[in-house]
């Protein structure tokens, strides 16, 4: 048996997020019908996170055991044969059996991203959120920086999460202007469910005047997921680096 | 009556081009339907070019009269609110009674991308021609230099087009490289059937080794359609601004 990492990229657009789900399409079933149809055996794989309905991925790692005598370099060339329009993988390497792809991640890096021009604009849909009236990015920015550090994130984990261990650490945290699309990046050890849509959600309700930025900071430490912005759209969010 | 100016975007995958045709959906027919739902009043549009199936625009410019007592601003968020997602109007501006989009246009800028990487990019599905083989940029800006200037193209011309002067004055052309995406940006004062995707499928050419760079200019010379290179799939291209 040998343990394939496959590097992925994926627009979530026409998915029910990543993981197999019993009656709605999801990305790692579409890739475990790929690689059934080209090594012939059923084989789960296992991702490095699970995305959600509608949030894309720039770069998702994901493994699987197999016995195909296939390189991992003809095997990516073979899947992105048979994978839809919308996935392909660009890097297959062999790792150690003992890799995995979720508790081995350093790190990882999302962005999340606003088209903030006047009019909608159809190159962005379904890949940034329309907000029309005008954002203050260099405040957004500045209030981000409140992320940063070790926190204990509870306030901006979505309610009913199972997970016990709420604390993370946020290295990086900005909000950037290009032309009329603002983007958020974020980087930390490990994301909480919803993390990042409720961060964006929470800057961009300062921007909105709904928040205080100065109140962020405690807001962190209130634990309260109420007191934290709305849980903005999917389809501005991309899971953009895995750091290993 | 008034003469109202819409400049609009599209994203062209899902339209069999601009033109009101008997059998299939176009971009005029979609604007004109959207139009008559909001003035109460069916309006013929008059576009500034004729894009085809596939094609995208970044900067549309069209005309239509109407008696409807919207002002053209409030018009822009009107139609937006019932235009499909892939179409937006960004600007509705009152122009004068004689002003003719196509007519009064000085020059257009086209850009025809392709995603170079080594494996196909979900992203850019529908944007831009994958070609997976190493294409040397320089070297195909260096050969479309050879387009600047005023030539006759009917070597870059739809065989079965009905134009007679096929005289074209080409003030910008060049490719360039950002990471995997090689985009080839051509500006003129005006273009033939297929001009820019005759144009990037001879780029593509010399890059593969097919046509010699060298023969370009003789090429353009012969005036023989043949000579040049095939007709670069639509999805590539994208109508970027019109010039007034």
């Amino acid at each position: 048996m040998t343990r394939i990492r496959l590097t992925l990229r994926y627009d979530g657009g026409a998915y029910h997020g990543w993981q197999v789900q019993q009656n709605a399409v999801t990305v790692q079933q579409t890739l475990q019908d790929a690689i059934e149809r080209i090594t012939g055996v059923r084989s789960g794989v296992i991702g490095c996170s699970r995305t959600d309905a509608g949030v894309h991925a720039d770069m998702f790692c994901c493994t699987f055991d197999t016995d195909s005598p296939l390189r991992a370099d003809k095997l990516c060339y073979a899947l992105n044969a048979v994978l839809p329009r919308d996935i392909a993988v660009y890097d297959a390497i062999e790792v150690a059996p003992d890799f995995h792809p979720r508790y081995d991640a350093k790190g990882k890096r999302y962005v999340y991203r606003i088209y903030n021009g006047r009019h909608r604009n159809p190159f962005y849909e379904g890949h940034a959120v329309f907000i029309n009236r005008p954002l203050d990015d260099v405040a957004m920015d500045k209030a981000a920086k409140a992320f940063l550090g070790t926190h204990d994130f509870a306030a901006f984990c979505a309610a009913g999460s199972s997970v016990e261990d709420t604390v993370r650490t946020v290295t990086h945290a900005a909000v950037t202007r290009k032309g009329d699309v603002v983007t958020f990046s974020v980087q930390a050890d490990g994301f909480l469910y919803n993390m990042v849509r409720i961060m964006a959600g929470t800057l961009l309700d300062i921007a909105a005047g709904k928040i205080d930025a100065a109140d962020l900071p405690h807001i962190i430490d209130s634990l309260d997921r109420s007191r934290a912005g709305n849980t903005a759209p999917a389809d501005g969010l991309c899971l953009q680096t895995v750091y290993y």
